[in-house]
């Protein structure tokens, strides 16, 4: 099973940047996190966007379903801001013949208790069962994406 | 989704003891890494044994199997040592009604940069979307547990 | 060697709160990394202000110098924001008969590679062999106070 | 003040070897530790030895003698299993004009709570204020080496 992971920024690839006191969207971590999961098969990663989730707007949206639409593979791995990820998936509900599995992280990979290889490894497991379409893989559920909404207070995704 | 943790040692728990200059299986690590992730649902944990796999015997497997069988829930995690991970699993194919899914780690879930809470996540994944049967969620793939086997040299569990 | 440990907060100490999508200060991480340390030897801690550096006030800093002067033990370790730690540094200077030192991160303690372990190995290292005075552990150097400024453009403090 | 580093092995550099279900001395963790703590100066690595300290012998100690005795620079940090720490600090004891520290681990630096960047700190704290001589930096205690002894039962160092 070959995966095109997209990332688009959000939490998950958060650091921290001494100069200007503040968190910014740095590289992407989900090819370093899949390496040290040593798993059998390939990948290839593209940054698309570097956002957090609430600044993406329509163009950035356009941009992540055209990426999705052209790629030749059938499994689609995005790692996205968590507070947008069910109204990006919404915009990629048109597209066929492919599992596209959206994940994220209320913690910054790069911290030490961060829930961001736990939910790598639910996005994948995610695209070895699930049939064709979108899902979003968050706190320890598989969902269909039309079918979740985030509770912000809470800080877990549920079904809606 | 609830889920039954049963635990048996192997190098997912794995610990440095100065002491004696060696390591030894230690706690479990599926608990805390379990709730570092967040998850949305409930979940226990029972330590049943605490061996490197390549040391349980028939009675370890027998109590192992009495466990699971007994277990009112039906979403299964066993974490287990991988160099007999799949012995164990075909132990378990009688058992009806269940989704069981094993899993563990190359590095132990204490080391920086192991693949235990990929891992686990790729498991609960699999306890998510699998019918019933028995499961081996390793090397970024969920294999059907009666058509994997582990290559020892390359570090990765592979179809057979 | 008692080591009587103050907190007010900085890098050190920030935390991702996924509600707000920001970085605030969190509770102190000294005293968890001293236990991983497995130091030989007691230390407390107290928390006496969680801000910014860049926030603290000539308020913030008498609370800080009533502290120290009021402690009975005379091994003194603050954890500091990086901006402004020589200001605090400097209104210290009349203390006497006490070592006090100051350190800080550039990455937060929860990040997996912090330079929060290895500065409070170094602030500690400056307990154990420093004459009394104030005394800042950055940068893998033991300055003086009074000789140290922060160089913000390349991340590191640096001789004045 | 330039830092040459020589290693020698020891817990502080154990990785697990899953083809041999056992851990066994892995590369040199002391360099990558001294860049995430990103120290204002320039360093050096040199690995002489890997071996657990309980297996050195006189051959090794004489390499790591002629090693630090030939160093051009006189900051000298070494890296040690902890069982025999103090045997080759005192092997090293007649070498002039030279500030050499000698640090190790309880836990190996590839662990996640491992006691190795505090460690490295408070050793690198030595070296910027010890005088010449042998020192060793453990348990967050700085000692002259010739009167400290490794207490194995409560897995610290202390004055003997």
């Amino acid at each position: 099973m070959f995966i095109q992971i997209f990332t688009t920024g959000g939490t998950f690839d958060k650091v921290y940047f001494d100069a200007l006191s503040d968190y910014q969207i740095g590289e992407p971590q989900a090819g370093e996190l899949l390496q040290q999961a040593r798993i059998n098969g390939d990948f290839a990663l593209q940054s698309l966007v570097k956002k957090d989730s609430l600044e993406l707007n329509d163009a950035d949206r356009d941009l992540i379903h055209a990426a999705v639409s052209a790629c030749p593979h059938r499994h689609i791995l995005i790692t996205h801001g968590t507070d947008t990820m069910t109204v990006t998936a919404a915009t990629l509900a048109d597209i066929e013949d492919k599992v596209i599995v959206l994940t994220g992280a209320m913690q910054p990979a790069r911290f030490r208790d961060s829930d961001a290889p736990f939910n790598l490894g639910l996005a994948v497991g995610a695209l070895n069962t699930c049939p064709d379409g979108v899902w979003i893989a968050m706190s320890g559920r598989i969902f269909a994406a039309d079918g979740v909404a985030k509770n912000r207070i809470a800080g877990v995704f549920e079904s809606k």
